[in-house]
Order: structure tokens, then sequence, then C-alpha cells
């Protein structure tokens, strides 16, 4: 089973990082290629960077989305999602979305504990469009920027510890979603300190798009998710449009 | 690795087929192990039949839970859900709550064909606790009694796929959730029929229960999951207790 | 009048101060009769506790809820109420419910003073359920034992009343809903200490019940409240089954 | 016990015709005082109408509320009644509130049959207010005038049945809530034809007071219920100010 | 153009104060009239209070709105906003709508400062009724009467500047809303002084006034915003019926 | 006052349409610049154009919203509405939310009358992250690709007026708003016919944004709409980073 997973910035080094975790969590027959686009910000951190962050996942999802048999959109935004599901009839899994299902099997509320604070409304907005508004009962910034987390020394595992037993406390909930692709490696780890369950998305998404593959339960091609209409994309785009082919 | 699938009703027929359903979608290493409550209604259609289930739950749970990996429980209504999420620190998914998750991966909309009208209340009852309250846009029922499911017919086929038919049109959805544990024979064949995803929620719970227990992630002991405060049990549910030792 | 009483615990002792509670709210011509199941927990105080309450609830009402005019189940979570109205067409109450309506008469907002905080997620989803969820501002745990409220002290009298207070000022709430039926002696009484409208469910339900009953409105028998289907039920429950003469 | 029963339109017709439906509903001990403003609309058919309704419920709260144990607003619209609330601090329910939570005890799902259709944004706005936007499955007007009530032959009798019919079947719900004061003579008749509760609020409204006057429940003094401000009104309201002696 | 502002509540100087606001938001060749109704309370500050004044914006929504080419009604609860759609097919905006709508173009979440803690469920109510209530992060009362704002002295200003920083951090806001339509004067300053979006409704309901009229749109005259039906009142509102020939 | 307009996609005579339609809308004073970027679908039909869109547009208010008074995007599905708010401190809206706000103050209920089905899911989404799910009452596609709106035939004017008189009459709606740029010429002629406000979000952004900059109100810089974080970006964007300077 082939699983690309579109890390939606460009950093090659939390691409790497990104790749690695979700090795770590892949079945034994899985085989991950990690990707990036070739444009747009080294880390997502705003609406402004995830609207490229939204076309590189769509770029990347054209080009390298035909022949997986599911796919992993690694930022906690989740970016270009619905584009990517039309792109490609694989499966298509954010990682944001899928911490938050997993978190939802496992406590009736979880907490979310991020990076920047200004990136918490579009946390909010993702839980508010899945559905999750009641199971999650709270969004924590650390105002940690996102490039922090490549060299994760106790210093800042130490706040997000902190930042996490706060939201236990105060939201009253009994699980802890960690709110970027560049946490990942942090998830066992908090797990045994804090004694709750804690979600990567990584790991999360990895395990729920084998499983779909697994059932061949693919992207819906009625309604919304069909695939692009056949037109000509202009400029740098000229190459990703569909055709009457596709 | 061990997964419990409870039926909640009484009938060993349909737990034998729930179990031969938990197996095919199982992967390799994965032991099922399908039990039944010693009591309680020969299938669930409706409140009464569920208060029974959902206590039938909380027993076999009780009794078989403690070196599950993963447990299921594989009747729509989800009874006794978070009864048995206290009654075991194992990841459990409910068969219901399996496939509307599913079913928001591929879909923006999705429609339940169900068996009597009558249940289509409880199932909008979870759809609402669960926030699939928008994904969802229909729950049909199809008037067919659960147990004429054991032997599926073309006849019961038909209609179930003309009530699939005429939801996916009526309600603009993307896929389809069955809407009974007694249907998990018929999702690859509709999904064939009718060109969109067709989701069983017996397979798509083992492969989520997997899952969880793959990352390592367990029912949070925190809260309202916490293992139940021990007592002393009256009547035929004496043995069930919990206690400091527990 | 008949008002059948139904204490979903096995504490004989809770039952007495039950019933008498209720009878202090009664009419004059309302006979009370108060059971309670021969099976479960002799406290609710989780989901575990509340599956077998579920189905003790549904067990009383179908042994003794024929002849009744109208059905109050006392308990705050409100266990087996559904269950309890498809087995008879007397109307049917439950003192959550009954608390949270009587209360959204009196205030635009209130707040909950419970017993155990592991139980306020019951409360919470009960609250969503029934559609209180903007009335109710707060559900406040004391985490007192609901077995202790039997022998009401002025110390665990001060407990509430020092919960109660925090709430109606971090709520900004006008009225307080006691969320234990073992709580029900203590409404009066913290009523005048806090000066707004203290709810007792157990008297709420009854009267409530009286007023149904006084209108010839029952339980709807049309769609899901219909009486269950015939089928015969196995082990312990299995005197309790519908058959076509019912 | 006095309650009074306000009837928000100028018709003496009407407000006859509401006591007389009050009284039936009263029990022995119950004494029902029936007034309406001085000046408005005949029929309240319309937010213009509500707006002169509304405030001749404030009027007649302020001027007879005093010495009632209960008040009834008796206009589907619940005209005034957070007004009335602060008013007096008897208990206040209005008619449209009563009607839906008693069919909310009675079925998961109602159906209101109404008069204007103009009116139904009027009864989805209070539903909404309430929380009841999920138990109420449609509004249905009817076209027929308020004040062709007054006479209500069989042709009307027949329209309406034919009504509540659909509405039962297109919004498969299990009870009916009458949408007008002018309608309460229509609930017995109606439900033994339609074989489903079928809900008058001006019946509902009086159980409900009696049933909060007889526990000593009393309106929240405490936050935007308090009594009013002391100031001076102007033109025909200058009777009825606060001043610091109330 | 002509547009027509109503000042809810009877005191002149309020008036003056509102249409100087009004005069200072409008375009040149917009001519502001002003009025308020001849009866009822001074200030609004309560449901009591805003009954009468909803009464009285019909009542000069229908003496003076038949050739204005937009309505404005100048009381943060929006009194009678409903009534004067019906009474006339000129644009109506309420100040607490207008001021919410231009808060949601400027920022995610926005907060509400507003005068006596008792209005906030009202202001509450209108966040529901308009579907702010996700937007609107809170809304805070400072319990400074509505007159004490005619002469707003620096200590005065001091308090609802320190509500709204209060504000702004305790809800995550990016924008404040000034709960009241006396507060208008202040918003320039306030903005100055906190650095993010200060909105006053009154300036914000004459631009979207005039916008409105500026595009030929009118209030529907279709469904529940259709003229009144033709009916005589009684009382002092005779004069205000609408008959066949409106 | 200049006014950016945005066009999203790339189709030149589109954003001369549209730009002639902005200007028809515009106040005297008021300069319309409009737009496309240089990449990207020359007609938005899904999630997959969506993508490219938004960063389209976040490509065009980074380049050339410094100066604008207010940028308006002119696509119905908002793209790139919140990365444009980041991207300059002019008030910017979209065409979709302006014309649901405008709705909102003419209907208690409106419909949308849009091109594809396909789309209908990105209004759903969009009605409710703004908060109008309750407004909108129905969302019609008609199948007309965006592109053979430019020459708008009596014929596809025929079936789109067919289509809002259907939704109105289904919907119980008092207003329609037409769900695409490219219908900007439409909205006076079907408000002629169909005697409800038609409602064309090109011009409802115009003077919407007239009206926010003429009282001096910006987006926030406060919160998730703060300038981005500087940093480089790659690729055919590393022009568009936001540094220190900025």
């Amino acid at each position: 089973m082939k699983l690309l997973v579109i890390n939606p910035n460009t950093s090659a080094g939390m691409t790497a990082q990104i790749a690695a975790a979700a090795r770590a969590a892949a079945a034994p027959g899985t085989d991950i290629v990690a990707v990036q686009p070739d444009f747009g910000a080294p880390s997502i951190e705003g609406h402004f960077d995830d609207a490229f962050a939204a076309a590189g996942v769509a770029q990347q999802a054209r080009l390298h989305g035909a022949d997986a048999d599911g796919v992993v959109v690694a930022c906690f935004g989740d970016p270009g999602l619905d584009a990517a599901r039309e792109a490609t009839a694989a499966p298509v899994i954010g990682i944001a979305e899928a911490a938050f299902h997993a978190a939802s099997f496992l406590a009736t509320g979880f907490s979310v504990v991020t990076t920047m604070t200004r990136t918490c409304t579009i946390a909010d907005h993702l839980l508010h469009k899945y559905g999750f508004e009641r199971r999650c009962r709270g969004v924590h910034g650390t105002d940690i920027p996102v490039l922090d987390l490549e060299s994760m020394g106790e210093a800042l595992v130490g706040r997000i510890e902190a930042a996490a037993r706060t939201a236990l406390e105060r939201d009253r909930s009994g699980a802890i979603v960690l709110g970027c692709a560049g946490m990942a490696d942090l998830a066992l780890r908090l797990q045994q300190r804090l004694g709750v369950p804690v979600i990567d998305g990584v790991a999360a998404a990895v395990k729920f798009a084998e499983s779909l593959a697994a059932l061949s339960l693919r992207t819906s091609r009625r309604g919304d998710y069909a695939p692009p209409l056949p037109k000509p994309y202009a400029g740098w785009a000229a190459g990703l449009s569909f055709t009457a082919a596709d």
C-alpha cells in the first residue's frame, strides 16, 4: 500500500520529520512517500500562509495522487483537504480531522494544544466544520513558532506539557490533541507524563488512511468531490488542469 | 491483537454473522472474539430493546474486556458504549460511530439506510451526540425487520438498494451508511451497484479499533470514563461490581 | 390518580426518601407508588451504573406501568426514559428533564449543582438532547457521593450551598437545579438561603406528570414510542417481552 | 390560587373563550381571572400586531399581576413574556412554550399546526429561543384567520385535521401542537380523530402555572428578570412605571 | 435620501444625540429625521422597558416610515425591528444588528461592551437570533445607567475602556461593539486608545441603510414582512391600523 | 476612495464584467480597480479550482492591497478572504458574505440560486461559517457553467428565474441571493420579475466596503488577522513574503 504524505509547507526538514513519524505509525506493508509543494511558506502560521499551502496540497495531490492508496495532508489546518479529495479518488485524511476523530473515540471531551495563538481560530473553524465543536473543550496556543519544534529540547517539551496540564484541568478534558505536525515525536512521551491519551494527527491519519484503503473505501466521486471539471489552468498551474481524459 | 466484538442482542446467528464480517475486515494478526449477553432481546428495534442491550454490553465488556486490545459494540444504536468505556481501558468503538466517522472522511454529506423506521430516532440522536448532524443528510427506514437480514435474498437487497438510490438523490449525498450490523455482508455489493462508498460499521469499527490499539491509544481514565466506583451490585448484576482491587 | 415513581438504583433507603419527596409534592388525590429494580447499583454515579439503571427502569415500567396514570424516573441521569415511554402509554417524566423545564420557566439562565463531577458529562448530554444547552449556563460537581446525601448534615448542605453561590455568580444564572434525587429535601431550604428559585426534579416531575394526566395527554404511540415489537426476550428479562396481545 | 390569564389581543370574545378553556383545565381551587389590553389589535397575525400585544401584556401584568399566583400569556407568539416576568414575581407561562414543553414530554418529535402562514416565522423564532428547534419537525400554516376560529365549524375543523395528518406524515412526528389560543376547544376532538397527543397551549400553561405555584417556585428576581428599574414612563404608559417603593 | 432614525426611548436629549451621530455618519445627500415615541420609558434597560419601546418603534415607523428611504432603529436591543419591517417597505436596520454585521467583516471574534449587566441577556438573544453567537465571544455589562452616558466624562470613558480591554484579553477578540446608542460619540476615541476596530451601531446602521437604498433593495413584502393585515386597532393605537387601502 | 476588486479566476472577460458591475454600484467618488491572479482556473466550480483562487486572491491582495481603501473578493465562494484580511489593513468583503448580510436585513429567510450544483456544498459551508445557516433556507444549483453567464441570453435568464421561483415557494423565502459574480447584471431584472429583493453580491460588497471605509473601520490587526509573520516564501510566491519592514 502506498500512502502519499503531503507536507503543506516548504520546509524539507519538516517533511523528513513528518515522513519519519508516518513510517513509525505505518503497518509493515505500507510505503510512505512524503512530498512538499515547490512554493509557499516554510511554516503555516496564519491564513495567508494557509492559502499558499492549500494550493500546494492541491498541486501535490494532482501530481502524485493518482497511484496512491491513500493521502495524508500533514498540517494541522488541513489546508487543501477538499481540493485534494477532488484531485484523487484515494481516501484523503487531514491530520487535524484524524486527531479529532481519534480523540473523540477515547474521551467525551478533549483539548487541543497548538503553536501560535493566532492559529487557534483556524482550529476553531475546523472543529466547527467537522462537527467536533462540542467534543473539543478548548484550543490553547503556546506561541511556540512552528520551526522551533524541529529541535525539541526539554524546555519546549516542558512548555507544551504545562499547557496540556492547564488545559486538562480548566477544560475538564480527558485527552490532548497535539495541534501541529511538528509535535509528532512528542505524543508518547507526553502520554506517559500526563496519564491521558495524547494524540498526534500524523500517526492517526496514517492509520485511518490504511483502514479505509483496506476496506476498499475511496473518496466519493458523486457531488462536490467529483473530479474537477476539465478546463485550462493559467500560469504556474497550467500543468495541473484536468481534461476530459482524466 | 485481540478484539472483543460484542453483539448486543441475544441472537447467536447474528453473533456468528457479525464475527464473520469482523474477521473479514481484520488484519492478519487480529483475533476476533465474538460474544453476546445472556439476556435481552434477539434484535434491537427500539428504545426498550436498547435498554436491555446496553446493560448486556456493560455485562460483556466487564466479563471479557480486561484482556482485550480493543472492543467493538456491534449494534447500530451503539448501546452501552459509554458504559463499556468505563468497564475497560481498551479502546471501544461503536459501529454507528465508526460508520459515521468513515463516511465523513469520504463525502461531505452521507445518508443512512436502516431497518425499522422507528429506530431512525435513535440514529438521529447518535448523530447529534457525536456531532455528525450536519454531515448526515438523511436517515431512511426500510421497515425490514432485523432478523430478516440473516437470509439476505435479492428481494431484500433490492429494497435496500432502492432506498439507497432515493436517499442519494433526495439528500444530495455522496455516501451510504448501512444502519444495521446485519447488513455487513451487503456493503461491497451495494458499493458496486451504486458507485458511491457504502460503509458497514462492523468493518469500520474493527479497523479503527486496530488503529487505536496500534498507536497505544486507550480509553481515557480521567473524567467520566474513569473505572466505575467500587460498590456492591444487586441481583443478577452482583458479579459485575467493581472493587477497590480493580 | 396513581403515579409510579421508579428509583433506578437499588437502595431501598433512597426509594423511601424519594417516595416521601414525591408525596410532599403530590396533589391530595394522587397516590404515589415507589419501586426500584431488583438488580444493579445502589447509586448511579457513572455510565456503567447508568446502563444497569436504564434496564432496571425498563423492567419496572414494564412490570408496574400498565395501570399507572403517570410515571416518574427518579434519577438525575433520566436512565431508561425512552424505554419506559415505549413500555407504557402513561406519560413518563424524568427528574432531570422536569427540573430543566421548570427552571427555564423561571429564569433565562440556570445552573446545575450535582454530586460526582464525573456525572457532569451525563447532565451535559441530557441538556443537549433536550435542547436546554443554551439555558443551562453551567454544571457543577461537588464530589459528594450520592449515598452520603441520605443523612444530610449541615456540613453537606453548606458545601452544596457554596457550590450554588459560586455557580450563580460565575454563570450569571438566575436559578439552581439540584442534580440528584437525593437532594430533594434541600430545595426549599436552599431557596430561602439563596433567594433564587431552587428546583428539585422529583417534585417538578410529580407536578408535570399530574398535569399531563389531568389533561388526558399520554405518551404518543406513533413512531419510536410505539409499544415494543413482540418477540421473546432471553435470560432474566424473559418475562418482560411484549407479545401480540399487549 | 389565582391565575391571571392575559389575552394579548383586544377581542373580548376571544378573551371569554380563552377563559373558558383555562377554567376547563384548572384544578378545583384555581380562580381564573382573564383580562385583555385596552389597546392594540383584535388578533395577532404578524410582527406589527405582536409589538402592540407585547406592550399590552406588559400593561396587564403590571396592573393585575401583583397578587396573582401565576400568569398565563394566551397568544401563541408569547408576546411580552419576558416583560411580564419582570413585572411580577409570580411564575409566568406562555402558551407556546407550554405547548412545546408538554409535547416534548410525549413524543421525540412534534409538529405545529397554526393559523396564518406568515406567523410561522414567529413560531420558528420561539422554538429556537426556547431550544425546541430539534424537537419540532415542522410548523404548518393553514391560512385560517384567527377570528374565524371563534365559530369553529366542521369545515374549519376538517382543514386543521387535514393539515395535522399531513404534518404527522411528512415530519415523521408523534404529536401535534395547536398554534393558536383560538384552537383550544379543538384539542380533545382532534386527539380522538388523529390518535396522537394534541396539545392546546392554554390548558398546558394553566397546569404548568399551577404546578410551579404549588411548589413555591416563582420567577427569579436575580438578573434580567429583576423588577424593572424605577423611572418615569411617558404618555399612556405613565401609570405603569416602577418606583423605588415597588 | 431620507433616513428615519427612531430613538425607541422617550428621552429627547438622547434623540438629539443620536441624530447628531447619525448625521456625522451620513453621506452628503442624506437627510436624517429623528423621532421618538410619545410614550414609554426614558431609557431601555430591561425587558419591560423594551416592550413599550417595541410598540413605540412600531408607532413611529407607521407614522413616519411611508416616505423614508431607510429606517434606523436606534436602541441596542433592536426593539420592534420586525414590526417596523412590516410597517414600511423601506429597508429597516437595527443598531445592534448593524454593529454585529460590521464587526464580523473586521474580525473573526468580537466582544460587546454595554451598559446594565441585566441587558446582556437581550444582547445574547439577538446574537443568537441573527446568527452571530459564534462570532461574538462575550457580552460585558458595565452597570453604567444609560442616561449617565449623556454627559460622558473621562471617568465613564475610563470604565468603558477598561471593560473593553478586559474583554479583548479574556475573549481573545479582535474588535469591540459598543452596546448602547448613547455610546456613539465614543467609538473613534476608543478605537484610537485600544488599537482595534470599535463599532458604534448608529453609524453602521446609517451606512448600511444608505447602501441598501442606493441598491434599490427594500424590505421583502413576501412572507412575514408583508404589510400588516387590515383590521381595526383599539385604544391609543387606533390610528395605526392598516386598511385595504394601504 | 479606491476599491480593489479581485476576480479570483483568470478570465479577463469576467474581470471586466465584474468591474462594470462594481462601478455601477459604487458612489461617485469611488475608484474601482479590478484585478485577477496570473494563475489558476478560468472559473471556480469546485474545491480544486477554489484552492488556486484562494492563493490568487492572497497574491493580488498582497500586490495591490496596500493603498486600497477597501477590497472586494468577487467570487461567490469567498476564496482567500481570511488571507486577504491578513495581507492588508483595508476592510475586505467577500461577495457571498455581502449578499448574505444584505439578504438578512431584508427578509427572515432567503434562498440562494447558483451555478453548478456541486458548488452548493461550498455555499453551505460559508453559510455555516458566517452564521447564516438559519437565515438561508435553501441553496439551489442550476448546473449552468459559470462562463456561460458571460452571454446572458433569455433562455439562461429564464432558467435562473424558474429556479428562483421554485426556491421562493419551497423554502418559504422572502429574498433571492444570486450565487455567482457572473450573475451581477441580472439582479434588477429578476427583482422586477419576482417581486422580491434579489441580491447581487458584487454590488452589496462594494457598498459595504465603502461604508466601512467611510466610518474609518479597518480590518483588526489583533489576533488572527494580524499581518503575516515575516518569513521567506519559496517558488513563484517568493515575492509575496512579509518582512519585518512590513
